[in-house]
């Protein structure tokens, strides 16, 4: 993937529903989509292919390299030449199933593998109780990867609620930190947009978030609203809650003129912060 | 100082002129409607007391403990029997020039002490072009203070930029954020509200930030929008551009809701951030 100073990227915001492999029927349609359009990077939702529901993760898990998702979207990147970042799945090894990005090159090689770090356990009053790690294990990195000239990152939905782990990703070069993920009808008003705004002028790089659409009649409602941030928190494009295939273009010549005026970066001043 | 669980604030969101004695009349006359108000804690910007221009400093800058304003600071917190964070002013102590916030309690005795850590130099090629460290020198601690039963941390305008510096206090105990401020128009609507709420949010804390109002004919003009912000990000009070006093009710019994509900603080993981 040779971006030059700009790449086009593509988000597919797809509903979830119970049928695995119909789940990815829709994910190629919208591959298919957006590749179509141009885009060289294209990014999936989280678990778009299981509902998010904890006691289903077992049920739908697949194995490295075997699993029919998994084959999937390596066939899916090779066919279309494009870097595709998989959403999650989850994925099974041994006796562990984790919440996992699968990232494929152009030929369809597997070029990275971001396991969630941060499992979401919240009991929110008003609507959101979720324990992933009733049936989940957490990954213990993170995930910064170098596809032609790009070096990007890759964590998963709760993962952005911790402004180290954004930091570490951008300390370890990547300029677009992209999530996969599935905020809900309570903290996806709140906080959504929020987090990834300010990810992005912080590190002074490019988000993407990618989230499934609301699924009607699904017991886990997303929120939706898959947007591209750049490093001046302008938000670039966004859904709503439905179905959509997003497409924009993001200019690394700009995140190099924002972090040369604004120099945060070079501020930092890690001897007055303490852990 | 004694919150029990709720503490009323106020913010002074006052126009800075030439004058410094005017504008101390003037910071003065807010804290005292704040006060007559209810408010156990009051806020002013930062400085206050002398034009946002970098060559004025010097010549504004006062000495502990005989500076004209730091003596009306210190006097106006003892008679109203409030807390008194005294925005900033500029602070001279030997050859040194520093942009110091000094904080009173009810005796008007004196509380802290923040130097501002991160001094601002910036160059944006569209308006704000400005370098703090032409006549100032840079402070070296966080500053955390605890007066009666409540624990707040004090930083000054460019210090919220940097998110390890609000954990730093956040984990020093703080359990209030509070950042005289002065962005401008191209910084303040683009990252102001951001930045606060996205401090209050990861950090669980409230946020208040005070800054001057917009002062016809000053060469730097201020942002204004003053406001306070919960730990959801809630915005709880907000100015616009011009002269007001804010007053609201901080409850921290809904800190400890939202920090029991989303339990991101213990769900931290160091081991996988890296400097």
């Amino acid at each position: 993937m040779s971006t030059g100073e700009k790449l086009k990227i593509g988000i597919c915001q797809l509903a979830v529903r119970n049928d695995k492999s119909l789940n990815m029927d829709q994910a190629d349609a919208m591959i298919s989509q957006a590749a179509g359009q141009g885009c060289r990077l294209v990014i999936l939702p989280e678990m778009f292919n299981c509902p998010y529901q904890s006691e289903l993760f077992p049920e739908y898990a697949e194995t490295w390299p075997d699993g029919p998702t998994i084959r999937r979207l390596a066939a899916a990147a090779a066919k279309h030449r494009i870097t595709l970042v998989g959403g999650s799945i989850p994925e099974r090894e041994h006796e562990k199933i984790f919440n996992t990005s699968f990232v494929f090159g152009e030929q369809g090689n597997l070029v990275a593998r971001h396991r969630k770090v941060h499992l979401f356990d919240v009991d929110i009053k008003d609507g959101t109780v979720f324990q992933e790690s009733k049936t989940l294990t957490a990954g213990d990195q993170a995930t910064v990867v170098t596809v032609g000239d790009l070096t990007f990152g890759v964590a998963i939905c709760y993962d952005i609620r911790f402004q180290a782990f954004a930091r570490t990703m951008m300390l370890q070069g990547a300029k677009l930190l992209i999530y996969p993920a599935a905020f809900g009808p309570v903290t996806g008003p709140a906080h959504w947009e929020l987090l990834m705004r300010s990810r992005a002028i912080d590190n002074q790089v490019f988000i993407v978030g990618a989230a499934p659409a609301k699924t009607p009649g699904a017991e886990y409602q997303a929120y939706g609203h898959s947007m591209a941030v750049d490093p001046w928190g302008n938000i670039l494009v966004r859904a709503e809650e439905d179905e959509a295939v997003l497409s924009c273009e993001l200019d690394f010549s700009f995140l190099e003129k924002v972090r040369s005026e604004l120099p945060i970066l070079q501020h930092w001043r890690d001897e007055f912060y303490k852990e």
